[in-house]
């Protein structure tokens, strides 16, 4: 069983989409969900306060900044933008696929686990997610 | 096949359980191991010299300090103490879940890979680990 | 359906082995890899650009510097080598196994994605990887 959840992003930050992911897995099985790009990640992550999922955001702005920052000059990949290669090496970091088991239709997430697309680049996007469940 | 492994945690710190999982484990096909929480991770490791854990948990608590330290004082969920948001960010930065094929009863691991779950908060917790195999 | 990858390396950097993998993927299902390595790791990035692997090398030797580097000196597992900490240090923050749908024999990925084995070890080394289809 398989389907595509289209996101649609307007610059970085982490972007939930747990309800569709819970609303489309029925059964019981491993549910993997894959993100189709390498400047965009999958998370999970603490879905109660929104404070966490901007201190995420600026914690890795920070480890990893545009290459229009002089710690960064070393970088070469540096012609589609300041923030194009430090979303490659976020990608890098965080998760391109994320498996959660279900049962009877039910994700195995904790109480205050939620699943978000984290994305990386400055401009509007849209990012697609494979969920496959067998 | 499911079942769900109870860790006792004392403080931050790799914690081994490669022994459960394996015994846990017949049959062939595909182990999925899923951690419930935002604070801790699972990561897979050298088993052979502590001095390896040791030094992964050192590494980590330079490159995310906690709350009170100056460096990180852009973060703002800080009301659950100093180790909370940094867990967050610890626990994006290394996984939620593991697979890891199995044939005949026994696990795909290398000579020198356990399987660990890594705390990330100071005070002690009951982690639960959500193992799914099929 | 299991198979097993080998891959040579001779220092640190990214390997493809997108081909292989898509040659030997059959079928529809969830393709899992699984590296046997604690100094090596998997990783899916951009396959248009050598500079983005050359980048992403280059980022990874800055955030974890050999342990002759006076920055590492709090380190202590240090007898196979001033690459061989760091190199455990990689495989925590990258990945040990990744998951990727199989569409009709076609695997899921994007346009940009290719998948590497990340060697994180100078010396040249023969790297394992098993794949799992189901």
């Amino acid at each position: 069983m398989q389907t595509r959840f289209d996101i649609t992003t307007s610059g970085p930050g982490l972007y939930e989409f747990t309800r569709q992911v819970a609303d489309w897995a029925t059964g019981t099985g491993l549910l993997t969900l894959f993100v189709q790009h390498t400047s965009a990640s999958l998370v999970i992550q603490e879905n109660a306060d929104p404070e966490v999922q901007a201190d995420l955001q600026n914690y890795f702005a920070r480890l990893v900044p545009p290459t229009s920052d002089p710690s960064m000059a070393y970088l070469t990949h540096t012609y589609e933008g300041p923030d194009d290669m430090p979303a490659h090496i976020k990608a890098a970091l965080l998760l391109t696929h994320l498996s959660i088991p279900v049962t009877g239709g039910v994700l195995a997430l904790g109480r205050w686990q939620g699943v978000y697309l984290f994305e990386h680049r400055d401009r509007p996007h849209l990012r697609r997610v494979i969920a496959h469940l067998a």
